[in-house]
């Protein structure tokens, strides 16, 4: 790629961009598995991407934006804004190329989050959720800095790096299941993810899955424009889909797919997450089960060849206990 | 293989057999991952049997063993005694190749086994660990039906079966590492993990991990021949590790590679159990997480390439909230 494409500020992420991205991850990091899961007799497949390095896909975007930086940006540092997977994403990427990495968090975040990020070699600021603007934060910490800021879907390294998962899913189904998926259901929060899988599985069809009272991917797609999560939104664990509001970047992606969204409850993410405990022994944080929950419910269908996302499992012990032992 | 070698009574596991056993197993099955974990600054690798569609290793033996069985023995049956992996791995086997199944676990099996195996549509008859012989009960019912008897351990294609996951390692670590493991750390109950791993791991170090109290593969090593485990073993959570006593095809193969054992703490288990919950997003039941438990006890050591098993996660939920929760 061009210097002068990687600097060109109205670069749209691609097909061609999400193949790139997966060859630098497949370069660092192996295959996460595609497990099958039996739903009323039917099969579904799930991508555990719990299982990478720092518990969530995030990884991706991160190593795909980082390892594009030049030389003298590498020198400058990131600077980052995440409730935490994200963050651990870029501290990852940032400690494995020698960057320094700033990471401006929630005060409330998972305390496993917080901790993981530190431990990655990152300096963690920590803002308040409702109060304070934390793409303000991260604006003046650049300014002062030159760091470049690495925003968590507003970007089109990340949506192509995240996207990469989509590039092994598709990969993988073919290897295990004769097939491409026909249907791909994915958790949304600012639609990095879903939106970077869509450019890459074109023949399926896309179902994004949000919490209640957050899903404002939802009624943008229904309106056909992108609207805000409604005031005084309703406290939620899936603090990973806590996106006020989506970007263009995401949001056109996937209203040219014709992509639906749901949201579900938290009665039916915690069911997921025991469904995830018992049937295929993986520790899935609550944002990260949204997909799967949706399935169970009936609320997203189950097709011939549905692939789900399994994207995170950064969840406090205590939590996790209370509500799998519930 | 010719009949003839198929009923040999005197027939031992071999290298060759582990390979046949792994292409099968690759025909069916995708690889389990290799995730990386960082113990004191250093990587150890660890095979993520759990996440197997059973949630253990024994989907291997299981399918080893009844894929080789011929028409006359596919039409008569199957009869295996298990704690519960071992049951749910024979139980795969035989619903996907359509073979009936009976399976004789102890009534105090966790239930989560004793109802997933019975959801694999095989027939389950329960008994009383201490008091009755489930060898017994499964040759009496041999003897009235003609179904062949799948043995847990004691058995060449089982210990082949097993030792697939072997090849898997040695295949993920010169892919993901650079170079063979040089320290395998396995589970040890009848040791047919083990000695099947070993048979195709020439250059490792072995390292077996019993549960406190069960460590009989340890003092017939240490002794140079078989000896049980000693009158009133004290209870243990790691059901899949409780076996009276090891069998000379597992015995001898492990005593020829000089392998070391040693004994694992509750304790240390638990411990395991929730590093594994907080840094692999696993599930891992006690006798899974033993392998583990001893390397983060400073008992097994942590070499350049070492590769530890995560065998099972097959765990009921109010036990796994208790532990992690603690």
């Amino acid at each position: 790629m061009t210097e002068q494409l990687l600097l060109d500020p109205t670069r749209k992420p691609s097909a061609a961009g999400v193949e790139r991205a997966a060859g630098k991850v497949a370069d660092i990091l192996p295959k996460t598995p595609l497990l099958p899961l039996t739903v009323d007799g039917k099969t579904i497949w799930c991508k555990a991407e719990c299982l990478q390095p720092i518990g969530a896909f995030k990884i991706r975007g991160g190593w795909h934006r980082l390892t594009d930086l030049d030389e003298d940006q590498r020198k400058c540092g990131v600077v980052a804004f995440s409730s935490g997977n994200h963050a651990q994403g870029v501290a990852w990427a940032a400690q494995r190329l020698g960057v320094k990495a700033t990471i401006i968090m929630p005060a409330d975040a998972p305390l496993a989050k917080l901790d993981n990020t530190k431990k990655l070699g990152a300096e963690v600021i920590t803002y308040d959720r409702l109060a304070d603007s934390r793409e303000e934060l991260a604006a003046e910490l650049a300014g002062k800095t030159g760091a470049v800021v690495v925003p968590s879907f507003d970007d089109p390294w990340i949506i192509e790096g995240q996207g990469s998962t989509g590039v092994e899913i598709r990969e993988q189904m073919i290897a295990q299941s004769g097939a491409a998926p026909d249907h791909l259901v994915a958790c949304c929060g600012g639609g990095g993810l879903a939106s970077g899988m869509s450019l890459v599985n074109p023949e399926a069809d896309i179902t994004l899955v949000e919490p209640e009272g957050w899903d404002d991917m939802k009624r943008s797609l229904e309106g056909g424009s992108i609207v805000p999560v409604q005031d005084n939104p309703p406290e939620t664990e899936c603090d990973a889909l806590q996106t006020l509001i989506v970007s263009p970047l995401t949001f056109n992606v996937l209203k040219a797919r014709n992509a639906n969204a749901l949201a579900v409850t938290k009665a039916e993410v915690h069911h997921a997450m025991r469904v995830a405990f018992e049937k295929l022994r993986l520790v899935v944080e609550p944002g990260g089960a949204v997909a799967l929950a949706a399935i169970l419910a009936g609320k997203a269908a189950v097709t011939d060849r549905t692939v789900i996302t399994i994207s995170g499992g950064n969840v406090d012990r205590d939590r996790f206990a209370a509500i799998i032992g519930a």
